[in-house]
């Protein structure tokens, strides 16, 4: 395991913020066990190859000898494998899931073998347990970083990605499938391309294809940082990065992330120290700086290239590459489990229905639970708790 | 009237789409009569004072004796005075409340007198039938553009200049306040301010108060111009304008203001003469590069200072000044009929349901009619027919 030293560990609670460990119950924290997978080459699905494939992935409990007791979780947007527990007994903050993964838990690591990757070009590349493969890793071929000559990768090669590491493993079959956010469009990949590999889908914040919406939205995600002159189309690893465009980028991610729950008090105060932004344009609000200083803390820890190249293959996915869903998912064998939070702004609750909707028709099992709230997408992270017996009944299926 | 020879007199139709003529008769468009009002100087809330106010208004019908047969439209964000019918009976196209101003219509010119107003730092300097004061004016003390130097505004301040005008007409009492979007802001501040000019207040897309929230999205819509290095601190009317900012600031606006109905179809397909989004990163979707040269063509007419200007005014919004809707709301006289659309993702209803709850229980009238549809914000002015049973019941009490 490469340990980045100036990475911290607080990445993801960053991430997802300071009520992430809710849930979790007063036993000592697991301690999870991190691998790194390696392959000698990878082919993308724009027909590109790169050499030394490279990824860490987390495991808890033991595979089975028929290797069908696992639990997959394949990384979201901004996180890596990175998901319960502990690495080290001292680390200041357990994983975001720990509330779901130990003994005795939803996903019971006395029972099931749990795995979490950090596939290609996860974000936070700043943070010491990620290992991945993405425009930051050194191309072989010219000893330099790749930047913005990485292939461009698709929700697909995330899939071929994983694939070759759990075969690795000698995994046979996944018996849930926990995918969250952009791990749900891998989670409806699997189901599409490897049908026979996967018993249970739980689609968390779903996305089953990219619509127009969300691919017009990712352009204002990637936008602010290829418009900053430090970008230097990617190619920024020895130089001054493109930090003000990422502070831009995450700002609007953010507010993806958390509808108007966000700042809902005392939002329109002038931040502490500031001018009063009545009196000049340079002025800014409580809300404004809380969220530009949390912007700056996931700057510090995510590489640029690896955000515009996450946002493109949000906007570049269909399920098969298939025109619609009714096509892409005929296919299926798993049953879905879908789980959208109602306040969503960005991944809408009405595309976990139709989804439901297109695999009911076709035949497959299929069924939605709605998170309630005002928090948006991250109330699929902070009140999982509302979902927890609707898992429960569906793994027991 | 100033006309800017290099505007273009679409300018609206851009910003709202071209299905907004719907809901006109075939009657022949009513003529809209322009005029600008003067003023020798303009104090500012923030303290600042500026001389030579002058903006356009425009208007149809006449005013009664007693001067409260008034129909009144506040300038929405991006807008200005230009509001129904044509100023000459060659322009292209009619104004965007065609539908609901003139002879017969809901908002009847041969019973009312109607007004709207460009007021203070409109955004669309460059369309020839905006008049109005803001950073892209002369500072009559300098003899440069005011840039950067102009003052904060604040929706209290449009409301005082709009309230200047309407005096200089002898308007004594507004009948019905039509205020859409930042108009319902304004409108929200008129029944609060001036209690007793306002019988009737229809918020439409309504925004009661900013919230933290809005006032974060704010800044994403700010930002990218401001971090243009074209921007120069807002003093750029002498050298090359911060055209890829405003860009970006109007693809985020855009977004804002369509909901998941926008490039629904066909979204992610490549655009017409681009390299694939699969292999390059410089390749654009189709629905991206509609929003893009939507956004290009808007640019071309909006002033990049009064982007700004006007996101900063809508994020320091409190009616009143009050630190509650309970205290702003006391004073309220006028009977408010709230509507929202359902799928606004900014102006959310329930901002609406709010507004109308803390206004019953302080024993006002007030009622919401909420649009339906998937089309965000936009649906207040291409649905508008929904809520015209709604408004004429309103306006008859």
């Amino acid at each position: 395991m490469k340990l980045k030293l100036f990475g911290i560990s607080v990445a993801f609670m960053l991430m997802l913020g300071s009520q992430a460990a809710r849930g979790q119950t007063a036993q000592p924290d697991i301690i999870a066990k991190q691998h790194v997978f390696e392959a000698p080459s990878f082919s993308f699905q724009n027909g590109r190859t790169i050499r030394n494939l490279r990824f860490s992935y987390e495991t808890f409990g033991t595979l089975n000898a028929a290797g069908d007791n696992v639990i997959f979780l394949p990384r979201s947007y901004s996180a890596n494998a990175r998901v319960a527990g502990k690495v080290t007994p001292a680390d200041a903050a357990a994983g975001v899931w720990s509330g779901l993964i130990g003994p005795g838990k939803v996903f019971d690591t006395e029972k099931f073998f749990v795995v979490a990757s950090s596939s290609l070009a996860a974000l936070p590349t700043g943070d010491r347990n990620t290992v991945t493969t993405g425009p930051v890793s050194i191309n072989p071929d010219t000893g330099k970083p790749y930047g913005g000559s990485f292939p461009i990768y698709t929700i697909r090669d995330m899939v071929e990605a994983d694939r070759l590491m759990l075969q690795s493993l000698g995994v046979k079959k996944i018996h849930t499938l926990f995918g969250v956010s952009m791990g749900s469009m891998q989670g409806f990949e699997w189901s599409v391309t490897y049908p026979d590999m996967v018993a249970r889908h739980i689609a968390l914040l779903p996305m089953p294809e990219a619509d127009g919406f969300l691919t017009a939205w990712m352009n204002t995600w990637s936008q602010p940082i290829m418009a900053d002159p430090n970008w230097a189309g990617g190619n920024y690893y020895d130089k001054t990065p493109p930090t003000a465009g990422v502070v831009q980028a995450l700002n609007v991610i953010h507010l993806h992330q958390r509808n108007r729950s966000f700042g809902a008090k005392d939002g329109r105060k002038p931040a502490e120290g500031s001018v009063n932004p009545s009196n000049a344009l340079e002025g800014r609000f409580a809300t404004e700086d809380a969220m530009i200083k949390a912007s700056e803390a996931r700057a510090r820890i995510f590489d640029a290239n690896s955000i515009v190249y996450g946002a493109r293959a949000m906007a570049l996915f269909s399920p098969g590459g298939k025109a619609t869903l009714e096509e892409a998912f005929a296919p299926v064998k798993a049953s879905t489990l879908l789980i959208p939070a109602k306040s969503d702004i960005l991944f809408f609750p009405a595309y976990a229905d139709n989804a439901r909707d297109v695999l009911v028709k076709l035949g497959k099992k299929a069924t939605v639970f709605a998170i309630d709230g005002d928090g948006g997408h991250f109330d699929g992270v902070f009140k999982i708790g509302q979902a927890l017996p609707a898992i429960q009944a569906f793994m027991a299926e």
